[in-house]
């Protein structure tokens, strides 16, 4: 199973406070532990070619981990047509964070995915929902985040087809913090944490979380199902 | 209430087997009924200036009904992303028949929205599977139709959030036929029948799902939720 | 439209702190509001013959409120039978907090309907997660109670069909406070405010819920459906 | 991984139509098939001692299959209890075609779980809406089975999490054939087809549904939630 992480790769080299965190990028400690647990792992980002998303590359991921927050608008329309339909394929899709507002959670929710933030590292607390849901495998009751940015709903997505995680936040709100989806023959997993400020993907539960998503929303092996003009299948 | 109806109407102009069926439109007929239940009814249609979907139109349309099909690529984005603001604020939107291939079902559900079809006039049996739905209210066990196109699974679209109808078809397919989805702070219902060379939108049962239809994506009045940033409520 | 507000009704006769809080009953203060919102209101309570809900009552009633606490074992199978029926005929059944435990909310979710608690008077924090649902019509983005006892998650019910309101608790836990089901024709919404202590459903946008509430589970008019050996519609 | 596969086992020694189909009884068939996919398989039957089922055996049961249809009111309550709260506890469960009136299964749902039902033999095609679910992976589009028990709509179940599969029955009529429910910890499944005078069973993709189905209920391995009394995580 191949799993390619990608990363907007911006803050961590503009921002020293970023960089201190994070110092080769989100990408490479993410795709690290995913690495350690078993998966192919390659990384992309914004400022390759084609943002490091070339078809060849993208037919041959089966989950693709995608941060980004700064450069959402400088993602090409054309490249997100590619993963779309990449999705809608069966690829599966982890969104991280402030991947909620990037083009493709957009595109594939059909919602503005708006959300209420505050940037003021409080404690998170993630609540499970969903006690049998293998996201959650090896995950106690709740995952405790002592620095996190706050996301509080209203969040502006369809309902989840499976809400797996709430989140509780210090200065009083709540957010639905693991969802999954479905959307054509594709997972999407959309996970809250991890604030480019704070050592969230150090974690060891929000590893295992993303872990367990990574093999979650892998693809189901099945012929693509046929559209268009049909045949009868019984006499008229 | 208002209810806009929207239709294409280029077909009925088009071809004489459906001007047979419906002189001045599908729209009209729509209207009618609506009209006749109740409703504050207008009619736009794609030739029309800004297809007849100004800022003012849609401002003060509570539900939007769509009818489309030949002319899909011919309604202008702009106009499509105005009805979807619209209906992420709060605006009712009923997709009939071949509107699921209309650009602003498919930007709503972000997914491909394809399907199987056959036009063969073969009959249609609607069963209800969610019997206490607002919906089906006054409707019996199964709507029967005559002749009808065939749409068949797989429908490629979210899981809705409320299965209301599902067709069975003389030619062997099932299909997914009345289904609702939330987005945002709108309600959509997509509604299956209504092939334009057959008398559908005359038939009782299927005025009846629609005006109840049109009733039950109406605004629910609230203060659209505050997004953005945010003061924590409690002391951090 | 007839509602029947049943209540234990014990805590108010044997404990002083809540007969200060209810003096007449917690289903009075309900009923009331219930009668100003418009409805036909009756009430019924635990030491009544049948619990006050003889087939009578039941067979007239199109919304039945529930609250119940510390003697859900007192309450008749045969009764609870006799609910249980009348719910999957279309019967609206709103079950108030500690009546997560009650034999007839047991029943119709098919699981515990376990739960965390503590009841420490800490603040409760509702928020909306469903802008465009009919429960939350005129509420705003948040319901605020000062004091309240704690219910936590996991909260050991089927996923709801709709997730309206999610609960956050100056604790660190959060809740799904307000959840609707559908079971047979009928729709049941928990709602979790309202320990006796505290002057609960006293508050504005509490009534308000309930009230919307009534209107939202009262049953669609309909004939049942058929079941049972069936002729085929179709020549085999 | 341990499956049980339980069957009532009274059509296959009383009718000797159902006994030329499944000498050995329908659960030596599952069985089988199931041994082959590496599952370690055992059977158990109504009339041994506790059914089959003690506590033994269902605390060391990872997925329990069920068929029955003649005698479901022969099964004793106490063990109903017992696997209920196995499910609740983690177990999967396999709910297999007349096994939609077992007392688990009722119990479970919270509903009468009745349906329309025909013995004409007639033609049933299931097909695939949910084309990303692993339980049918490596099923094509359509599962054809040419003589089967007709069940039909409505059928009187929750709405299931995942709707997986649909059929079509020559006669008429549609059923969700193919549903994912979550209840407490556990998983269930439960698969239409398999009526006892038809060799439904014996049928490679119907053995494949309940292969991959197993797999897909199979538990989490988690710790069960806390419940009960809980002190407070912040500072009140």
């Amino acid at each position: 199973m191949k799993v390619t992480v990608w990363n907007e790769f911006r803050h961590e080299r503009e921002h020293e406070e970023v960089r201190s965190v994070y110092p080769n990028g989100i990408h490479e400690v993410i795709a690290e532990f995913l690495q350690t647990a078993g998966f192919e792992v390659g990384t992309a980002t914004l400022d390759e070619p084609e943002h490091g998303l070339t078809e060849d590359v993208l037919s041959q991921t089966d989950v693709l981990v995608w941060w980004g927050h700064m450069a959402h608008h400088e993602v090409s329309d054309r490249i997100v047509d590619r993963i779309h339909q990449r999705v809608l394929d069966g690829m599966g899709l982890i969104v991280l964070h402030s991947g909620h507002f990037s083009k493709i959670f957009k595109k594939l929710m059909g919602t503005s995915c708006d959300l209420k933030w505050r940037e003021a590292g409080e404690n998170e607390r993630l609540w499970v929902v969903n006690p049998n849901h293998p996201i959650v495998q090896g995950i106690g009751e709740t995952i405790e985040l002592e620095h996190e940015e706050m996301y509080g709903e209203h969040f502006d997505i369809p309902a989840p087809d499976e809400l797996v995680l709430v989140s509780w936040f210090k200065g009083g709100e709540v957010f639905r913090s693991g969802c999954v989806f479905n959307r054509g023959q594709g997972k999407i997993f959309y996970f809250r944490p991890g604030h480019e400020t704070f050592p969230t993907y150090y974690q060891e539960p929000v590893q295992k979380v993303i872990t367990n998503a990574a093999r979650y929303v892998a693809p189901v092996k099945r012929d693509k199902p046929v559209y268009g003009n049909a045949q009868p299948l019984e006499s008229l």
